[in-house]
């Protein structure tokens, strides 16, 4: 079974609450990423802004234990189930999940809206 | 607010079903193709294979209808909460999700098995 990474090398990765399902993140992984991530069990990832190879919460904590790995249909995306250590969040800004801003459109004009 | 498009002019988009919170498919949306999404309510994406702007379910019929938009730390992703329109699946393999594959590792050799 391959994965079809793009022209930089990359899959996206995205990663899920393994017991609510709430989606925490997406992020990118090449090939010796995932390759740690299936041997160590814990999600490691390629930095894009950084150009490093990394496992998450290296620094935070926040390590992810990666309870079941999902495929789609083209093999060029990623699903992960995750238990995330530390203090159980998994954005850099302190939330649980990155995606905590509502993106609203009024008169054409985007703004974003903060989630409790 | 500016969504953050990579080198291709592209943001990837993750529609998960609004009701359940499954994760139905990870696609990917141009400047012209988030316009219209929030102009019309329906999802517009960028076929990477085909280079063209569609409207997801344009031949299917699985229309899909964003009620909610949230964007991550890094404005470089979106989360959609949508609603899917036709018979209610996602994947052009007809299925619900295009995740219906797990990836297992045995013996460092990857195998996909097939979800119920």
């Amino acid at each position: 079974m391959e994965i079809s990474y793009d022209e930089n090398g990359l899959v996206p990765v995205v990663a899920q609450d393994a017991l609510t399902g709430e989606v925490l993140m997406l992020a990118w992984a090449n090939a010796e990423a995932m390759e740690l991530t299936t041997s160590t069990g814990d999600l490691h990832l390629w930095s894009r802004s950084r150009s490093e190879l990394w496992r998450k919460g290296d620094t935070s904590g926040q390590v992810q234990k990666v309870l079941s790995l999902r495929v789609d249909c083209d093999q060029d995306a990623l699903l992960l189930d995750v238990e995330a250590g530390g203090d159980g969040k998994s954005c850099h800004t302190g939330r649980k999940s990155c995606f905590y801003r509502r993106v609203e459109t009024h008169d054409g004009q985007r703004r974003l809206v903060f989630e409790p």
